[in-house]
């Protein structure tokens, strides 16, 4: 590196389409967008939403995200070569990718003859025919400012008839497309093929642009992509959290983070993305539903934790001696196993402006004593700042008592033939006066937080402003039988007279009963919002 | 390779020592016994079973481990160098090592200058005694067969100060050590760089006998292992399913099938050891009470998981095209998905045989649609294997009413001050009668589970061998307000008289009201079981 000006490496993310490939990985219409525009506020340049052919939930993306106002990235659409034996301008899936109005198009096709030969049953000639006017076809419209080629099984068809998978690459660029992403879609090459077959595709294509598609069948996705980079290659290709069919694709994190503090490459276009890394691998479990990998490299909960003893203070002392980055490098942090040492710095960090208390290391301390318990316990407060925020309120005496339960009582009825029904009943006290109300609902949370609600309008109208927005579910500890315990997590949003939202904050709930941890998610962002909305409260 | 013999690596296993280092994990000295017996039988070369100086489980080993009739692998005892300032047969530590009779002994020494000065404060020339003494002590003894020196954060000190760090391997083998174990501790080093270490290293020690031991913070430690392996290293280190502290060691799973499927060498003494990996890889997660890892590389339920149409016709009759080496070549087997994304050859390569079915398309074909228009309603059947199958069965009309339900009511009350209580109240027609019962429960699913099982069990005795596993729910559509549907997914083991687990299966359920979609899940699975265990109904 010395004086030269590190090379910036393109980071293309197809965890909206690649990743959903994965075993149990849905995401909704909104999902996606959510995703979308946070990669982009991370400074990833190009974000592949789907295939436009496959679903109506693809087409409905390509539609709505056009209306994010994205800083930096292009969404990406993916499809196949035409079909055979007819036009590119006749063929339902290419127009389906031109309609999409996205900027750039990313194609996939044959490069093995055994694919070609065998899967699609065609001649050779018709397959580069193919290739070729597909992306013809697609960089032939205004709109489209760049066309992608995806070589499917790139490395296999290199071993077994390395000429003519360097003619699928020609065709492909004769077409016009702008990147040669080389697939090891199998997931089954090793670093080293993939270092020499690049090396020899440079000397034959020198001109292209070479980008890297990897999956993990090996254990060997990063160390891949990685090569591939000091090969030559322009672009990395793969998904947050390396989700994806079989054992995954690449880990983009894993691989920004080596490219960026390990390797002196540039990478993301916001300079302190990296940063983020933590925050962004979390936020992606969230919405998948997923449960976090705390082994995960650089942003999982067990990357940095260290266990006791003489080891754990050489860390405190001198960090770089145990640690390859800093905890902080990537947004995450250390953890100490066995002590309570970590973390009161933390919620300095995080909220100590909020709440005046950067330099109240006693009420810090207090604090994470209280989120280690309920952490013991389930409650997992990263996605729920609401409910910290609360903690922090209550560790002040800054969170009154707006209403005391008086019972709560729910009702689901089911008759053969008909659609359940469901009815809750809540009685509080609220100042002097008991409120006893009832109400219906499509479900137990949807009735309570009716029934609540109307027991609270006349005292609290300021609890017209926050709406549930979105509700998570997961078992925590599966294999106790009984004892099982859930954690519920809701998310609700803030809105102002003319129904814009201004914010939206996320609560948390463990009980043995789904209806009780949602309960006490529903009323800690009661409570929560009072407070932020500054509202008196009756019960004194 | 060509004609010349396969170069042998000796793989070393650390699950015992440094695996339990990993967080949450835990092993029994009966869990560690029979890991052992399991390692040996599959050709390990060496089992590293404890440091036996720091607990009295640890002790035991060693004398328990003399008792198994091992047929090849040696056992190992792990220990430090001896303390400064004293004599090696004065040192406590030592003496635990040689008392505990291990044929090999590993002994971890410090290599970096860092290390040296700041963490265990004494001369460099100390140092080198150290390590030599310690290793000298251990040899000195007639039942030590190999003593094997772990160079600790051997990459990082070689980037400080290289000469220092040589110094420290020629102390090791002075003192008669037969591997240099150099130890990538914090995993931080990148395979370029330890291709070239061990490059230089084998410059200036040409005689001596590398070993590899690696860990994953960089999503690096089989490629670190592999290239190891390129530059000389004969023996590999790390665990089975990469267990172990922060990001885990190295897999040795994942090692051993990439070094004898992928770069033809040699690896465990038992021929046809690879082909029991994938029982290996869940033995071990069973006595670690872990959940395996579907995306695990070679062994992960999900590693050979096929999923969308085209592609799944093609795997069948080409499935070397999309496999980089048979399922069966590790002992895993490959699964077919059932999705939205797949086509009807899907259903008959998973159910074709079972069922019958296999070249009638119709049915196939009817069933697909079904399974299309669930799932835009929020059904996902991949891992809902047995709803997927009742339909099958109602497409066949083979799905008799086992029960007619009349109606079930589920109250939760939570009264201030306690915690909440359910009851479920179910009324069913069984044959002629009415069955009416009420059972309490955690929550509402455990409610009605109970409520259901009174009213059916003298009817369906059956239904006694079937017990709720696992609860997974999540929101479908979070943010179409109301409308926003849960889809829960309920795991049912299936046990036999003695209480042991025959087979696992999953039901789904989707409703706006997550009583009513786990209700759906529960009574899928009864029926399920009852079509199974061949019940006949008594509602004609």
């Amino acid at each position: 590196m010395s004086t030269e000006q590190p090379r910036r490496i393109e980071i293309y993310d197809t965890t909206l389409r690649d990743g959903t490939q994965g075993e149990g990985v849905t995401l909704s219409l909104v999902d996606k967008l959510k995703i979308t525009q946070k990669l982009d506020e991370l400074g990833f340049d190009y974000i592949e939403g789907g295939y436009p052919l496959s679903n109506p939930k693809d087409v409905a993306y390509f539609e709505q995200v056009r209306d994010l106002d994205l800083k930096h990235a292009k969404v990406c659409a993916f499809g196949m070569t035409r079909r055979k034996g007819i036009k590119a301008k006749d063929d339902v899936g290419m127009n389906a990718l031109v309609d999409s109005k996205s900027p750039v198009i990313t194609i996939v096709g044959k490069t093995w003859d055994l694919h070609v030969d065998e899967v699609l049953g065609i001649s050779r000639e018709e397959n580069l025919a193919m290739i070729e006017d597909s992306i013809a076809f697609c960089t032939g419209h205004d709109h489209v400012e760049q066309v992608f080629y995806d070589a499917e099984h790139f490395f296999d068809g290199f071993k077994a008839n390395p000429e003519y998978a360097i003619q699928t690459l020609k065709a492909a660029l004769a077409g016009g497309a702008t990147r040669l992403v080389l697939c090891d879609t199998n997931g089954g090459s090793m670093p080293e093929f993939v270092l020499t077959t690049i090396k020899r595709l440079k000397e034959t294509l020198p001109e292209a642009n070479i980008a890297i598609h990897t999956h993990n069948d090996c254990g060997l996705a990063v160390a891949n992509s990685l090569v591939a980079v000091r090969a030559g290659a322009v672009q990395v290709q793969g998904t947050i959290n390396g989700i994806g069919e079989r054992c995954g694709n690449v880990d983009l994190i894993t691989v920004v983070a080596n490219l960026k503090l390990k390797l002196g490459f540039e990478a993301l276009e916001r300079e302190d993305s990296n940063l983020h890394l933590t925050e962004l691998s979390r936020y992606v479990y969230e919405l998948a539903n997923q449960n976090l990998v705390p082994g995960q490299p650089y942003v999982g909960s067990g990357a940095f934790a260290h266990k006791g003893g003489m080891h754990v203070h050489a860390v405190q002392r001198i960090a770089h001696s145990y640690e390859h980055v800093t905890p902080e490098s990537v947004g995450n942090s250390r953890r100490i196993l066995v002590s309570e040492l970590s973390g009161a710095s933390n919620i300095a960090a995080t909220l100590g402006k909020k709440f005046d208390i950067e330099n109240n290391r006693d009420l810090q301390r207090e604090v994470l004593d209280r989120v280690q318990v309920l952490e013991n316990k389930g409650y997992q407060f990263e996605a729920a700042e609401a409910s910290f925020e609360l903690l922090l309120y209550k560790a002040m005496n800054q969170c009154p008592d707006f209403w005391h339960l008086d019972h709560y009582r729910c009702v689901i009825l089911k008759n053969n033939g008909n659609a359940s029904s469901t009815e809750a009943i809540v009685k509080v006290k609220v100042g002097d006066d008991y409120e006893h109300t009832v109400a219906e609902g499509d479900g137990p949370v949807n009735a309570l937080d009716g029934a609540l609600r109307k027991a609270l309008q006349h005292a609290y109208p300021q609890l017209h402003d926050v709406k549930l927005m979105d509700y998570k579910v997961r078992v925590v500890n599966p294999n106790e039988g009984t004892a099982a315990k859930v954690r519920v997590m809701i998310e609700f949003a803030v809105r102002d007279e003319n129904q814009e939202t201004l914010r939206h904050f996320t609560t948390v709930g463990v009980n043995e009963n789904i209806v009780d941890a949602s309960w006490e998610a529903l009323t800690d962002a009661f409570a929560y919002h009072l407070i932020e909305a500054k509202a008196e409260t009756l019960c004194v």
